[in-house]
């Protein structure tokens, strides 16, 4: 069990992490990240959203009204690959976590680092992939800005969107609002965009066609809310992949996740590397699925109204809810034993999202 | 007058500015800005809000509710200077554009973009300075996003911050309201940001002691909203200064704006560095300061209310809106000539903000 440190107790040791400079696992989504976050922006921005630990803050500025608020930072390198590129996935990404709070998006701003020498036709590419998911996902782009820094003091650029949308009254979906007896449904295959960023890296050591899963979800989620009042979580497993989010709501909801292995839907490509190259697929970033914990009366309806989606076509079962282990995620692998599915701990991918 | 290029003839030359490369000049806040951001991406993203060519845009979710929402992208070098730092440039840059449709602030993202290595401490100093900036301007900082970069590609750590307030209903503040006879005043000196940032970096030759004006402007606006309904356009001159401000908003009401050289409040030093360095202070950058066009009979209340406030004390009186020549800022100078004052064509001052 010593690889499961308790992650508030690491929270409370020092004002930040022990590290002394930020290095790249501090990125990668996983602990590090976490305690990054936790010690030097939650402790100092202290207010009731940023506490909670959803992807989105619910903020309600007046009576009646309730907004879901996000941002996402985007230094994907290559700018392209596979499926997608960093204009989608801008897009996607700030739609998919204002969206997880159950809430209707509506508009995005983007800010644009952009390096000295970044070609015209790239930037104009980019900018023509934004708006084609923009439509996708019905929201607007309503605020941008554009800087410009030396050769040398970016790659290329970086895009940073935040989003707003509206939450209809009486919803409240959270990674706090897991209850034991949730079944837990994944909308898809995992560890595809991940893969396909790694191989368009040229990393993979090998010829592949795995595309980017990237994909705006709200519409999705917007067919999972009208059949069922009992979801109570949403969540995409995004960096550090879905064995981190689990982890995360876990936590978040302090109760324990049994996840069964033999159900967790893995493209033969993505498992073959994976396996060559010693990764985990949990672990492995996704930029178009979710998991929903949802009250097991409800999961035939959610069930039937995913699969009635584009991107919930492939949604199945992978685990449930239980009142313990308190705050830990359990694997029943195809072998029948049980371990624990921790965290990921620091790097492991750097730069796919 | 071959130098008063029109601006809308050469925004439908092509899909793109001339240059094939981003360049500096695309990220200066002048022409070359304003080109980039038409051409690029107004075209690409179109609505409304984004038409306007306000800093932030207003937007009508649901009824009975306005919302004012805006993003900045934030890459100053170097990351602390006299008077402020990026984290609070970041917070008020953003707090200011969110302020200026007449909205009270309430929310704020930040997405983070570290470079490999850079020291917890500073990390730890921009994050504290923010959290003081949101506590002046009383805005909440509620969602954040961290992304590490390796080494060599940002410069320190970059700030994208998002802001969300709510407009009154029946507040109609834009840079398309302004009107013949309106009265210009501005909130107080102009440059020190811009040659604070310089000074910070050593390129003056000589020692300054000029402070950033670098601060949150939201209670300002509230004191003169409280004091007139008869604000047409508030806007802070950032990049590009003064005169691509008034450029903009000459451009956007169409209308022509006449000022008064004698009456600019420009701080000494200011003046002297200018002089040395061959710049105009109305094309540097200010971070803490506003203009507001106002019909004349509400000039009185709305200079005492800005003169009650700390960062209205200096407010004057700068010039008036005039039915011709429009879209052009003109400016009678100290000897009592007239001269064309247009926006800033390329680069001038990089990275200031």
């Amino acid at each position: 069990m010593s690889e499961t440190v308790n992650i508030e107790g690491a929270y409370c040791a020092s004002p930040l992490p022990h590290s002394e400079q930020i290095v790249m696992g501090h990125g990668a989504g996983g602990r590090m990240s976490h305690q990054l976050i936790q010690k030097a922006f939650v402790s100092a921005f202290q207010n009731p959203a940023l506490q909670a630990g959803d992807d989105a803050a619910m903020l309600q500025p007046v009576p009646g009204i309730q907004l879901s608020i996000s941002t996402d930072a985007h230094v994907v390198t290559p700018l392209f690959f596979p499926g997608g590129d960093i204009g989608k996935l801008a897009v996607c990404g700030t739609v998919n976590d204002v969206a997880m709070l159950g809430a209707k998006p509506f508009y995005l701003t983007a800010g644009f680092i952009l390096e000295e020498g970044l070609s015209m036709s790239t930037l104009q590419q980019v900018i023509t992939s934004m708006q084609a998911a923009a439509q996708e996902a019905n929201v607007q782009i309503v605020a941008g800005d554009t800087k410009v820094v030396q050769k040398g003091k970016a790659d290329g650029l970086y895009i940073t969107t935040a989003g707003v949308g509206i939450i209809p009254i009486g919803t409240n979906i959270s990674g706090t609002q897991a209850k034991p007896g949730d079944v837990i449904i994944l909308s898809g295959s995992i560890g595809d965009h991940g893969i396909a960023v790694l191989g368009a890296r040229g990393e993979l050591g090998f010829e592949s066609t795995i595309q980017s899963d990237v994909a705006p979800l709200n519409h999705l989620i917007e067919a999972m809310i009208n059949a069922s009042h009992n979801i109570h979580v949403l969540r995409d497993p995004t960096r550090g992949g879905l064995a981190t989010t689990l982890n995360e709501i876990a936590t978040q909801s302090n109760v324990g996740i049994m996840l069964d292995e033999k159900t967790l839907p893995v493209h033969t490509e993505v498992a073959s590397a994976c396996e060559m190259l010693g990764f985990d697929p949990l672990y492995i970033a996704n930029e178009g699925k979710l998991v929903a914990f949802v009250s097991r009366e409800d999961v035939d309806a959610v069930l039937k109204a995913m699969k009635s989606t584009r991107y919930g076509e492939d949604a199945v079962i992978v685990g449930e809810v239980t009142a313990e282990p308190r705050g830990r995620v359990l694997l029943k692998t195809s072998l029948g034993s049980t371990r624990i599915v921790d965290m990921l701990a620091g790097e492991m991918l750097p730069r796919i999202c």
